[in-house]
């Protein structure tokens, strides 16, 4: 099954046109033939073609199904961007595929990245949901500072991972409850957290863990605590 | 800190010359400086620079540490190579950072990639090693047919994931008994195992899994299945 991406198929009924272009030139779709479109919310489109040009490939909708997240736990994962580019990107494509909620691209006082380009993130993060066939796309939030993030983001359980060894922790994979409404795991930069971030996280309420004996990549480490909580849901179902 | 990699280092005690560069001219060590290198066997060597000769850094050992492996699972991942390398590149260097003992490149009758560069798997599995502070280096073995995988492979349990439905199979996360002695995960091509393969595997005593409700590319599968290894017996220690 390929899927096509249009926010706003119910207003305005047309592909946009990378999609039609695939749609008619690589896949050689025609009028009346069937296509599934997706508004990255939550909901799939059978739709019939009415056109076949690629400037304003226009559709009927056929049918509108309801789309459920096959996870029930909603997950943000909050990092500090790498300072290489294409592991960020990596990161999204890969939480994408495996279910991510929310992503919020973290400013630390150790980052090395500052500054980041949502809308190129946002693109992949749509080609990786099309891909493995989801129907909601990630939030992806712009720069945030450590702060704003740990007053804003609410979640039955927040977790901040690190490295530091003298300030204590427990293993998130035994930490996780199964199941859980909601929650936000920190990733912090190459540099890891600084002491007085971890110490101001753990005052608000965040649960300090490790991710194992390993040292881990930051995109490394995002990923296999959003896998963590997969892991283990799928296990105490 | 910063780890070297001499595979021969008890017998020549030298470092190769592109650690020896990095060495002396990014990290401007000099004679008599302790510098750590490890043999990707499991040990790691204090060592005393004797020469500052990039072409041939000699070293002399002051200690000798036996590192121990952090996990307690022997784990295999036989993987069919994706058709584009750098993504194979990519689960090598991520394997290798979680934690893996051997990679078996997998040639399947649906494989779209039949060959792969080895000694280039085996330079990123070696610098992981190094950046991710393990002592020993995963064996990486040269593409294998899937019948000689199936037939050579021996695990206390093995395990075949794969994407049809048609043929039952349970969680991976459910079925996988935490702080097994050995295990092998399959994991297909782009275009899935051929039914005969899986029905080969099964009739073998490999159990068949799946990875969950996403739909995940290859490489993606690959990190997942390792992971979920990892995270029960983190778990269930």
């Amino acid at each position: 099954m390929i899927q096509f991406y249009s926010p706003d198929i119910l207003t305005t009924r047309t592909l946009p046109e990378e999609d039609a272009r695939h749609c008619l030139r690589v896949l050689r779709k025609s009028v009346g033939d069937i296509v599934e479109v997706t508004d990255g919310k939550g909901r799939r489109y059978k739709c019939r073609l009415m056109s076949d040009n690629p400037r304003k490939a226009t559709v009927e909708i056929v049918e509108s199904i309801d789309v459920a997240q096959s996870w029930h736990t909603d997950i943000t994962i909050a990092v500090a961007p790498t300072k290489n580019m294409d592991r960020m990107e990596w990161l999204v494509e890969k939480l994408t595929e495996i279910g991510v909620n929310r992503i919020v691209p973290l400013l630390c006082r150790h980052s090395e990245r500052k500054e980041i380009k949502v809308d190129r993130l946002q693109r992949i993060a749509v080609s990786a949901m099309k891909q493995s066939l989801k129907a909601t796309v990630p939030d992806i939030w712009p720069m945030t500072p450590f702060k704003r993030a740990v007053a804003e983001l609410t979640a039955d359980a927040r977790y901040i991972a690190y490295c530091d060894p003298s300030i204590p922790r427990k293993l998130l994979a035994s930490e996780y409850e199964p199941q859980c409404g909601s929650c936000v795991v920190f990733i912090g930069p190459e540099g890891d957290f600084d002491e007085e971030e971890i110490k101001l996280a753990i005052g608000d309420g965040y649960q300090p863990v490790s991710l194992g004996d390993s040292r881990l990549r930051t995109e490394t480490a995002a990923l296999c605590a959003c896998d963590t909580i997969h892991i283990i849901n799928q296990r105490n179902k």
